[in-house]
């Protein structure tokens, strides 16, 4: 089973091409471009030096979220429109276990962070239990989008060794070393951000278990509303309240009365 | 700091780029194509796609051997060129150590296993020590050019769990689950070959220690003789011994009647 792997989930954009958990080509760059500049170009550089024909390959996997809005919709619109011209199904990636799987093998736990901004991340807490010569990666905090400290309590309770990583690390490091009270260590470079070498390996246990959608069935996962959703809900709910209030003065002189009256048949 | 890595020991081309501990860049093939005809072209891909100039570079890394002849001698000579046209050290990153790193965190011993044909692998045991939050790589068992039962035995000895990786895996697959008896895992494919990020991250600590030196002074370790040289070896090693037979036969006239008289002295 051969498999094209995206994550442009965060700060990095990363291709991997996979066969049967062979790893043929992986390429990561976390510079200052948009993905928009780099993830075509560095697939079309992919395909070139392994002399690729895209209709080789059976699935199409992805980083399906959290993550930077725009560098999720980037990511699925890629993988959308190649399965979709390819006639290929996707295969969804938590963005947070792909980024767990960058420790595989470690007997830490592993916490990925990414920073969400307004003093939130997405993160959730995993560890590699070793079966039959292997190690799975399980979840034991599903990820969630919370405030900092909400997972430092989780980890500091859980009382183990923890490995933390994503860009979440160097965005909170300070809170982090003055907060967590277990042992803990920030990943090196190499395993620190995303890698569509590990939402690839991972891409292949899903597939096991059946989990492909189509092109149209495809969307990330944001966790959160993006901040114009927010924004839109915000002025919805105060515009809401505003008529709510208007509604309130002018039903008033009804209004009051009758509540008058109830509290005087209660009495 | 600013330093190039750069992998070509094995099957796998590699290439990275990092700065301070941060990963720029990194690019791995895995496919049959030479190294003379990937490597170049990879550092050309991600000069391009990181506006690199490559007189900021402070050193190249590479990794410095065991490995397959030819590939150590493309990985070396690029290095070299680079650092000479640059005028930049390099920084020698032993190969097993490379590979080690790719398990980072990992409680397990680290055992990578290079097949080095004729029955012989490169290989070494390491595990990660954790110290001031973070783990350091250390050396159990120094990287030697060995049979397979004996570094399997070496691990046995260990009597702890181990997790292998490197090319040796599938080239000794079935010997290494007949012979092991503690817990063991294979490494997936995204940690089971070269990756010049791991070697990158590796020189940061060779450059602390001071560990550089100059185009010139830089050579690969092989570990054992080439093919060629082996049999130029044993080429001279048959001429010297048909040689002594040729001389031996020239003097038994002579030499034969004085064992005779000694064996006649001591009698």
């Amino acid at each position: 089973m051969r498999i094209l792997a995206i994550d442009s989930s965060g700060l990095v954009a990363s291709v991997a091409l996979l066969e049967d958990e062979d790893l043929i080509a992986e390429y990561t760059i976390h510079y200052k471009k948009t993905h928009s500049q780099t993830l075509l170009p560095m697939l079309e550089e992919i395909k070139k030096m392994t002399e690729l024909d895209l209709h080789t390959i059976d699935a199409i996997a992805v980083a399906g979220g959290p993550g930077s809005f725009t560098g999720l919709r980037i990511g699925s619109a890629t993988a959308k429109g190649l399965a979709q011209g390819l006639d290929k199904p996707i295969i969804e990636v938590p963005t947070l276990e792909g980024l767990a799987y960058q420790l595989y093998g470690t007997d830490a736990l592993v916490c990925p962070l990414m920073d969400a901004r307004r003093n939130q991340v997405y993160t959730g807490i995993y560890e590699f239990t070793s079966e039959d010569g292997r190690y799975e990666l399980t979840t034991v905090m599903q990820g969630t989008c919370c405030l900092l400290p909400e997972v430092v309590s989780q980890l500091n309770g859980l009382g183990r060794p923890a490995i933390l990583n994503g860009d979440g690390v160097q965005a909170y490091r300070e809170e982090l070393i003055k907060t967590l009270t277990v042992p803990y260590t920030f990943a090196p470079a190499h395993r620190r951000l995303q890698s569509a070498a590990a939402v690839g390996m991972l891409a292949f246990r899903y597939a096991v278990q059946g989990k492909l959608v189509t092109a149209a069935e495809h969307k990330p996962a944001y966790f959160r509303l993006s901040q114009a959703e927010r924004e839109l809900q915000e002025a919805r709910e105060r515009e809401h309240a505003e008529a709510a209030r208007e509604s309130l003065k002018e039903q008033s002189p009804v209004e009051n009365p009758d509540k008058r009256e109830a509290a005087q048949n209660e009495g």
